[in-house]
């Protein structure tokens, strides 16, 4: 038996699994790492419930604003060096490191997202090479090579949207919910021009010209910036297949995009990659 | 005499032109539309301190935040279209139609350039045939053909930079002034990618590394906004002049970002181009 924990900054997971690589418990809370400031009384209280075993941590509780900021492991990164770089932040508990990736002049970072990305590859559902999506506030985008993230891109394709939401001259026009659909493929469509400052402003257009209801606006833009994401990305691997790890709203949307603009996806479930992903670095590690 | 209004949504310049086309008087404030529900009485008392002589204005009093919404000239559109177009609001006082313009189907609106564009033209400082740039919260490109406002693109480049620099992942990191130099045209340079959503993360991951320093964030940040803005005109340009209409400081730096992505800009005062156009247009009309 082992305890793993998916610690984001404003929710976390936590699994007890055996063995076996069952997973017998699951939890889910909001006790992220903006809330958390006691760590050891939080470990203390996870084993007061599953028993005095060994405790795998993945996600922002690596970094300053969590327990403990950990060195992040360099692209290529495969299970075996982050199983090999864990670190003991309290005894018989462990972080797993983030990546970091430099392409070129821009860097990029990661935390949490490797254990899926390795859990996916480790478990079959996804080739040892191949590119993985994994939608969100930042969207990452992942080369695997043998097995391992090779390099990565990440957008902030989700944050962009719900800032355009908030405030400013769409904010108004964007309250509406977001589906998949012709309207959605228009703003694929649109998105894949990679003009995303002048086709945001034509929202604003559409709307004063009384060409677009604004109800179908939200659905718009959120197809204008996954369309422009997207196509950034199908132009450097090729046109080849993608393999999305998300919930089933958001990566079916990602889905519909990478489909309109020329390129295949599968979806698989996120949850599931980080349970393959953890299980395989504790084999390694523990 | 007669007296022309550039009637913004925050700001307004009222000018007293004599009939030879010199302005005798200039007036700068912060009535603009958002600030003024009285017009009669802001024109009485203009006519109060200049005279009582016709009076011309232009810019968001003739929208639905004004006076009153004048519809849209739809491009291609000229000073004798413009001038054929307006709308008597008072006996005497007339506000000049904004342009509207469908390219394909994308919808774009001007509402205040246009007098700007076609005295540049008028002057003689641009020519008939030109692509002219105006900078701001929301950038207008415009595509002058045979003297005209043939068509136009607004790109929301300087709304982003703001709504980044207010709120989200990045607002920290963008305090610092903007100025040209080696960062700034190094942000234009990644901003030529055309790949936003990616290049705005990298600035949070370059700070998470240690990469560059934060006082260099938001020079970086506006380089990559104005480099995607132009990067993608200068495509449908095939790389020719552009005409800057604008303040010296941001016309400066489009200035920069035109020539890092390989064409040639020239600067023109945004205000000496709407005392032409605005003359031009009292010429033909009145």
């Amino acid at each position: 038996m082992f305890i793993a924990v998916d610690w984001g900054t404003t929710n976390r997971r936590i699994y007890a699994i055996d063995d076996g690589g069952t997973v017998q418990e699951t939890l889910r809370d909001d006790r992220g790492a903006t809330a958390v400031s006691d760590y050891p009384a939080e470990i203390a209280a996870m084993r007061a419930r599953f028993g005095d075993h060994p405790v795998l941590l993945a996600g922002m509780v690596g970094s300053n604003i969590g327990w403990r900021a950990v060195p992040y492991a360099p692209a290529p990164a495969g299970a075996e060096a982050l199983a090999g770089a864990l670190a003991e932040v309290a005894p018989g508990v462990f972080i797993v490191p983030g990546v970091s990736c430099q392409d070129g002049a821009r860097a990029d970072v990661m935390r949490g997202e490797e254990v899926q990305l390795l859990g996916a590859v480790a478990s079959g559902a996804v080739a040892a090479d191949a590119l993985l999506c994994q939608p969100g506030t930042h969207c990452k985008w992942v080369e695997m090579a043998g097995g391992r993230i090779a390099r990565f891109t990440t957008a902030m394709t989700g944050e962009l949207f719900a800032l355009l939401r908030k405030d400013g001259l769409l904010a108004a026009q964007l309250a509406g919910t977001v589906e998949d659909g012709p309207v959605f493929r228009a703003g694929v469509a649109e998105g894949g021009r990679r003009d995303l400052a002048a086709s945001l402003f034509a929202i604003r257009a559409a709307g004063v010209l009384g060409q677009r209801d604004d109800a179908d606006a939200a659905t718009h833009c959120s197809g204008l910036l996954i369309g422009a994401d997207v196509a950034a990305r199908l132009t450097e691997a090729d046109g080849r297949a993608v393999d999305i790890l998300s919930d089933p709203v958001l990566g079916g949307l990602y889905q519909s995009a990478v489909e309109v603009l020329g390129g295949t996806a599968r979806l698989h479930d996120s949850q599931t990659a980080f349970l393959a992903g953890i299980t395989r670095i504790r084999e390694l590690a523990l």
